[in-house]
């Protein structure tokens, strides 16, 4: 990758400001915990397990950054830190997971302000390295569902733009391409951020893999043409049956990848399993705002007024699901088992 | 309807340009053939129904302003009209049929020059008028498939501004209105043109009718919530079959309707049955320019370079639709028989 998705620097997190792409290549140089929260609630860095990530350096820079030598009262800052970052984006359950772990930390070593402050960085840096090597791993598991020649078709972003690097549905697609696998990926437009439009279709490209972008609503035509062997998605919180909440739309391609009987892979590294949720239900679907429908950038394209409805995630229930691609392995329904498999290994 | 789509006007004819809507509501001023056929290709005036009326009203106009009294010479230049206006969109078969019809009165009178020019104005206006009584029929006749309290999902633009006024799929939508029924519009904003936001939005706000835009890919999130109770679409051409080709996405929307199990209709004036065609797969899709892609409006969205798929239209199979709905009645499956009835009828 010729691109850092965020960067720890000491004294500042740099950010590449999605929001920006594919336009413009500028980053965001975050020096406390919320510049960090407002990146991720605008959507400047965005992608479950790069939330993750972020929110992590967040809170070891705004730990950083407290001029505070009394414990009790620094701890008092850490939990709005946490409360601050919590309250960014509500789906995503890798935001969470990187808030309980920093949170750990914390605790073992809140007594002595210096230690947890260096803690608290070599967790955040962890769990970005980590990030990065599951990834990869992630890409060597999955790979061999790629064939040389297939039609893959892929929604929103679930590369290296949404994680520390490589990505998770990407990291197949950059692992095949690497074994010299030959093959066209179709890239949904992804309404209404256009994250396959500017980010997908960025980040193939510069890697030089071939793509056609098209309007979301072109799939199933697409489907029918016998354009798609294969749909590859990243997940923004999976439930311990499989179901899985990602970006809005995903549910739509999964009920026309079944009618049209083509496998469905779900992509997520493990961190994005949330053990406590039994069944997909229960997920909380952020509710965006109404101008990211009627604009588009500043500009108006629905008449002033109008009702929108604008749920930024839908779920899609396991039995569409094909397989979920961890970095512990393709696992098969029922996810019910091979999730707790997986879970204790 | 307090705007009028389009409008004979004598020496001129005025298209309500559709391409600024919402934003602005601006009319084109067309004194030619010429000028009517590019408003066709450049989208200003859109929708079937509209279509096959602007390309009847070009001829007309163009035939008007002919300065020519040899007989011979006079047709010579017919011809090119008539050709200019069948090269302007390959998937309406209204156009073709409006065509049709045009040259049947021209050749009928063709060797008046004077009579020539009153006849194609007649028919022009003709074909306007039984438009405008054919949607208003529509209306009346599949009103009783909205029921009070329903959820409606329509794709792209099928009403006054499709069509000489009233539309083909809003009609329905404007008579069960206007006979007092409540019930909920969910608009897909369909991409790439908008139709549906700007278009669509814009028409049923006019007239004060509850609405909800969504993006294309949230369609079936909301069937799985429980929201839609019925999908209505237009059609650009339909095969003797039932076969229906109509806005990319539609396809899509059958292929959902029919896994949630809501009825999916096809609404459209016998003008856009395709007789000669015994099946969908031999319409003609109208492939359009990338940029509807990879821009929006002026703004670029996609990086540049990336390749683009833009299918303007797509192609239900009958199977997937539970009914077409007609000036002559609604019609079920078998369709091949059901249409073959009000052929002969």
């Amino acid at each position: 990758m010729n691109f850092k998705t965020i960067e720890w620097r000491g004294d500042h997190i740099r950010i590449l400001d999605q929001r920006r792409l594919p336009l413009q290549v500028r980053y965001l140089v975050c020096e406390n915990a919320s510049s960090v929260a407002r990146a991720i609630k605008s959507m400047a860095i965005r992608g479950a397990p790069a939330i993750g990530v972020a929110a992590a350096m967040g809170i070891a820079i705004g730990a950083k950054k407290i001029r505070i030598d009394h414990p009790e009262r620094f701890k008092q800052e850490m939990e709005k830190i946490f409360q601050q970052m919590a309250q960014t984006r509500p789906t995503a359950v890798n935001l969470f997971w990187a808030i309980e772990r920093m949170k750990r930390v914390f605790e073992e070593s809140s007594r002595d302000i210096k230690r947890a402050k260096v803690r608290l960085e070599e967790e955040a840096l962890k769990i970005y390295k980590e990030d990065l090597e599951i990834n990869r791993t992630i890409g060597e598991v999955g790979k061999r569902l790629i064939q040389d020649g297939s039609g893959i078709l892929t929604h929103c972003n679930a590369g290296a733009l949404a994680t520390a690097g490589y990505g998770t549905a990407l990291s197949l697609i950059y692992a095949a391409w690497e074994e010299g696998k030959k093959f066209h990926v179709y890239v949904d437009e992804t309404r209404p951020m256009l994250q396959g439009a500017r980010l997908t279709a960025w980040e193939l490209s510069q890697a030089h893999i071939p793509l056609t972008v098209i309007t979301d609503n072109m799939a199933g035509w697409l489907m029918k043409e016998g354009k798609i062997d294969l749909i590859l998605v990243g997940a923004d919180r999976i439930a311990r049956n499989g179901d899985t909440a990602n970006k809005i739309g995903t549910y739509s391609l999964a009920v026309l990848a079944r009618y049209h009987r083509i496998p469905f892979y779900v992509i997520a590294p493990t961190s994005t399993i949330d053990w406590k949720l039994p069944r997909g239900e229960t997920i909380p679907i952020e509710k965006r705002g109404g101008e990211e429908v009627t604009h588009i950038g500043s500009k108006r394209v629905a008449p002033e007024g109008v009702e929108v409805y604008n749920p930024a995630f839908d779920i899609t229930p396991n039995q569409l699901i094909q397989a979920i691609v961890t970095e512990k392995g393709i696992l098969y329904r029922p996810f019910q088992e091979s999730l707790k498999r997986i879970q204790t290994s």
